[in-house]
């Protein structure tokens, strides 16, 4: 079967997929966040094959997300090291983070996020930068921005006046076509 | 080759990876929160093979994500609406789109968010809900939860050893063993 190559699109979010390629890169980039840089760390913290684990590190370079440093002249040794794009995927694991804890956690949270210097839990929200006001599905919607093909644009136009219709009357009314 | 079933980890970001099981499933959501319901519209709108798209559905129904609900007795038709944990992807959906015009979009930008009554512009930035503090990389640490299993706090009792040592001394001194 032909891979879909999300990169190409031009949603952010299908372009961010394909920008961490699979499930084993955003866990690769979680262990880099929690401070691995060497290849046996990897490898044993995420209990993955080391040719799947070298494959995905080297996409993860190739993508911009982690760089190669050598650390050791002789023997050559490298480390691979969170570059500003990869650090800046910080916020989506966060809000996995807590979407898997609000909801697949039964027996009560695995992981929590604390302040690092008071201790203290920290409960990631999502705001609007400027106003502090929390982003929701009802106070936010997407529209086409400046590198949008045609194509997107009808597609958000569309979405836009859909979610809004929604907003505005009941599904039933909707279904009746009143 | 045997798949990893990332539901079974401990850890929260692996669990929710399991639960969208790949990227068509985000790109499904994605669809469901623009406001797709039926499946001719996310097979139109994702240019999805049918089986797939059927295979995925079925996958987000059984993950809890989504809601299979008739809307059409005779002859009987059905949507496919998000529950509550389905809707609360958003943050991460969001987060996504953040990154991916940040740093993969040389042209611009192609999704904005706005606000749904004003249409200004929003920008999402991950706060501390308590505090309202934005967590970044060096005032957020991951520490064991009540659900954690034994290795899994070992984990992160190392993970945070290093993370703490790593801003302590440059990493000249750490290789060096200062």
């Amino acid at each position: 079967m032909k891979r879909t190559d999300f990169t190409d699109m031009f949603c952010p979010i299908a372009r961010s997929l394909g920008r961490v390629g699979e499930w084993w890169s955003i866990l690769i980039l979680r262990e880099a966040m929690y401070g691995a840089t060497r290849f046996d760390e990897f490898e044993k913290n995420l209990k993955i094959a080391p040719n799947m684990l070298a494959r995905r590190l080297s996409d993860l370079v190739a993508a911009g997300l982690l760089e190669r440093r050598q650390y050791c002249a002789r023997p050559p040794r490298f480390e691979y090291v969170l570059t500003e794009a990869g650090a800046a995927f910080q916020p989506v694991l966060l809000a996995f983070v807590k979407w898997g804890n609000d909801y697949f956690s039964p027996e009560g949270p695995s992981v929590l996020l604390v302040d690092r210097t008071s201790g203290q839990p920290v409960s990631p929200l999502l705001v609007d930068e400027h106003t502090g006001i929390p982003l929701t599905q009802d106070n936010v919607k997407f529209v086409a921005g400046p590198g949008a093909s045609d194509s997107m644009t009808l597609r958000l136009i569309e979405a836009a006046r859909r979610s809004d219709a929604l907003r505005a009357a009941p599904m039933a009314d909707i279904e009746a076509g009143r």
